[in-house]
């Protein structure tokens, strides 16, 4: 028996941090690495950041984005041309060493506004360059002080950051929505996450932007994650780093832009959602293997057995399935490996299953158990991995729904939140009155909902009347 | 007309240095960043990364590789394990500002050994663990201090780097060989280039390896440029980071490993072997776009040439073609556009073809001219592009086989690398020798031929027996 691989050994219920971190360790999702505050993606996460990857990436070549790859390293100078950007990100930059023919600090990217857009200044001349939209799947680097959480915290993390430039604030604020409208299909479709969209605060907006639009997903310990973010990042930036158009009336314009990001921090928050005692929970959808299938062996049957397994995993080659034949290990060991690793579906194979001509299916979700003819099994494999997808996102929606709370009071805010529950609360768009919330209650707006009443009322804090509802929670 | 796109204005042939630097620039493959020795890869250039991750990514997962990632920081005591290795590296490498909470410098990649045989450390333990095979894509900095050349030398360039460990070292020498074997498959079948296979002297070889394995290939300047190495590390990293695994029969053993990469170098060798006067020529399997759609378009006639382009469009949807129906630019000017960016065939289609039911095709490779009935198109198309594909290979192989001349004295040697081709001579396996070579000539040993003759005959430097034949020549 190969001794690291053992179960959770603690309950989701009781210990959701532990729960998390062994999840992650035992899944072999990721480590942590010997140099603080980093970690190692293991194959088993990074195939699911690869499929995170291969599909957003196709959505957003569908409306016309083109990858490329711009340098690690930012000198000084570009953060200091956007002071906003530069005093929100200057706290978490890390610098190099000087060498000797280098003229100035250099920092690792942080984010790569300033970097992109010194570029976009020499590729922009004309209305006829626009609109420019170019994203890239990076490597990214905030000196963070807080505790290390693997995939939530981490100094270094792995995105994707789009950066768009179009000529008019239609444009732009068009299509800023586009792609947080693609963010929240694809965490639905397939992280089977659901999402609250909506506008940040001025007070939590992106350092440097007009305005930062999110998505935000409520985790199962009443603590809300940002899922992505897309900017309109209006003029500022292209006043401060020269980017300028001529227009079709000859006249000279500074463009508009956008920028926008996904992290590996979503596979944090597909664990926390979908993860239960036994282990892992994997979406179908974002599942490297969807199935795993396990001969049950008996000395007088194995050749029969082995070759009745072998012939289905041809039949199932699209799935991807993993065939653990291994004679070191029992079937009641791999099962347990299995569920903890999250793999969808495991069909079983053993002497009374080929007599029957039928397989065992046993759910990862629900672990509810089928028999399912051996003839019909691919057709009936791709319509269960569908019900699995929904019942998660099924679920992951209705437990959001469930926790979303009106607050008429801060008295009722602070007990919501206490109770690990979104507030829905009337604010002003005053700072102080955010600090207030803040202190009050531990808590912090998520997001503006697009969707507003007529009469959004007064604010909690202050009294006077209010700007918005906005959505408040303790947050990651 | 857009002003910043030109045709190329040197012959390849007369300023090959400056015929680079200008195909790289207007065909937007890549561009200089204000950070001094760092590029920036433009989506023309990264489209041509993505199609060598995709299909060399496909080919390593046949083989069970595992993609995963590991910290861009090692600390410094990581690289004073192994001692070679650290000295082999030291001078290229970039060190952090040390932070407050940071007990030991932390150094930038130059490449991941160090780091990944740390965690490998603590995930080995038997031989059930093995082989361990483990790949993974990221941008790596070495701290260059000669001149910039886009793509072949920068500070920051993107690679593959696959690290696995075996229980034997019959195992790590058959798998070394196979990843080099993958490598020269693929820089043939994808980028159409003759490569020269075989093992670097002791000199040549990577910091650390017990021996390195490489492809070179011939650039037009008559200097070889190494395309990808595969190196055998033996046991050493093995025992400096204390990587251990129970072997079958109990007992506790250190296996053996191998590492292999190949990085954004490739684009420029790409540029450089295929290129012509009029800028680049992409081999088909490896663009992104393997055909363009010109409608020449006259008022009276418009909206037929339209339509008619727009179903010939869709009946080419495989290749991916690009429709410029821009009308803003003349087709002459759209010509010289899409040669110098390299796509691979051309299509026009005027009144006069639509009469004849047919298009007119210029292949960019040889500039030759058809005319092609409409109703076989796509089958004709594919078949051109095979012509492409093996045409540019083809020529890449008969210019490296015509351009090898056996040396049999450092006088012949001499003469050999002056008139740009590469030496193969006899050689005895001294530090001193190569040294030799070196001084008088301005070349470097390359790889020694898996295959040798019986008799070596003697070293062309010292005259005593010889070790090998060995390739010379100058190099990038």
């Amino acid at each position: 028996m190969k001794e690291n691989i053992k179960g959770i050994t603690v309950k989701k219920s009781e210990d959701f941090s532990e729960w998390y971190t062994q999840v992650i360790q035992k899944a072999e999702l990721a480590d942590y690495s010997d140099v603080k505050g980093f970690m190692v993606i293991r194959p088993n996460g990074y195939s699911i950041w690869e499929n995170i990857q291969k599909n957003f990436d196709k959505a957003i070549k569908n409306l016309n984005v083109r990858n490329a790859y711009f340098p690690l390293l930012i000198p000084e100078s570009f953060f200091k041309k956007e002071l906003e950007h530069a005093q929100g990100f200057s706290p978490e930059v890390a610098w190099l060493e000087r060498s000797n023919d280098e003229s100035e600090r250099l920092a690792i990217r942080p984010t790569s506004e300033t970097i992109m857009y010194d570029s976009y200044s020499k590729w922009i001349r004309s209305w006829r360059d626009l609109p420019l939209r170019i994203n890239q799947w990076c490597n990214i680097v905030r000196w963070e002080t807080k505790t290390t959480r693997l995939f939530l915290r981490t100094r270094e993390f792995l995105w994707q950051e789009g950066h768009c430039v179009y000529e008019t604030r239609d444009e732009c604020d068009k299509e800023t929505l586009i792609y947080l409208n693609e963010y929240k299909r694809f965490c639905e479709e397939f992280l089977a996450i659901y999402v609250l969209e909506g506008k940040k605060t001025e007070t939590e907006k992106f350092a440097g932007a007009y305005y930062t639009s999110s998505i935000e997903a409520l985790m199962p310990d009443g603590k809300a994650l940002q899922m992505a973010t897309s900017h309109n990042l209006g003029q500022e930036f292209a006043k401060s780093f020269k980017i300028r158009y001529i227009g079709r009336d000859e006249k000279e314009y500074h463009p508009w832009q956008n920028s926008w990001g996904l992290s590996t921090r979503t596979i944090g928050a597909l664990v926390m959602i979908h993860g239960d005692d036994k282990g892992l929970v994997l979406p179908p959808n974002i599942a490297e293997n969807k199935v795993v299938i396990v001969p049950i062996i008996f000395k007088d049957r194995k050749e029969k057995v082995l070759s009745s397994t072998k012939k289905i995993e041809k039949e199932l080659k699209k799935f991807n399935p993993i065939l653990d034949d291994r004679e070191s290990y029992s079937p009641g060991w791999k099962f347990s490996e299995w569920e903890l690793k999250g793999i969808p579906i495991r069909i079983e194979i053993g002497p009374k299953d080929i007599e029957k001509k039928q397989v065992t299916v046993i759910r990862r979700d629900t672990s509810e158990k089928l028999y399912l003819k051996q003839n019909e099994l691919s057709k009936k494999i791709s319509i269960i991995l569908k019900e699995i997808q929904s019942n998660l996102y099924n679920k992951s929606r209705d437990f959001t729904l469930r926790n979303i709370v009106e607050a008429k009071s801060l008295e009722e805010l602070k007990r919501i939140i206490n109770n690990k529950k979104i507030a829905l609360a009337s604010l002003c768009n005053s700072k102080k009155c955010e600090e207030v919330i803040k202190d009050k209650t531990g808590a912090k707006t998520l997001n503006i909902p697009f969707e507003q009443p007529e009469n959004q009322g007064n604010c909690i804090s202050c009294g006077k009347k209010s700007s918005y509802l906005v959505r408040i929670a303790k947050s990651y």
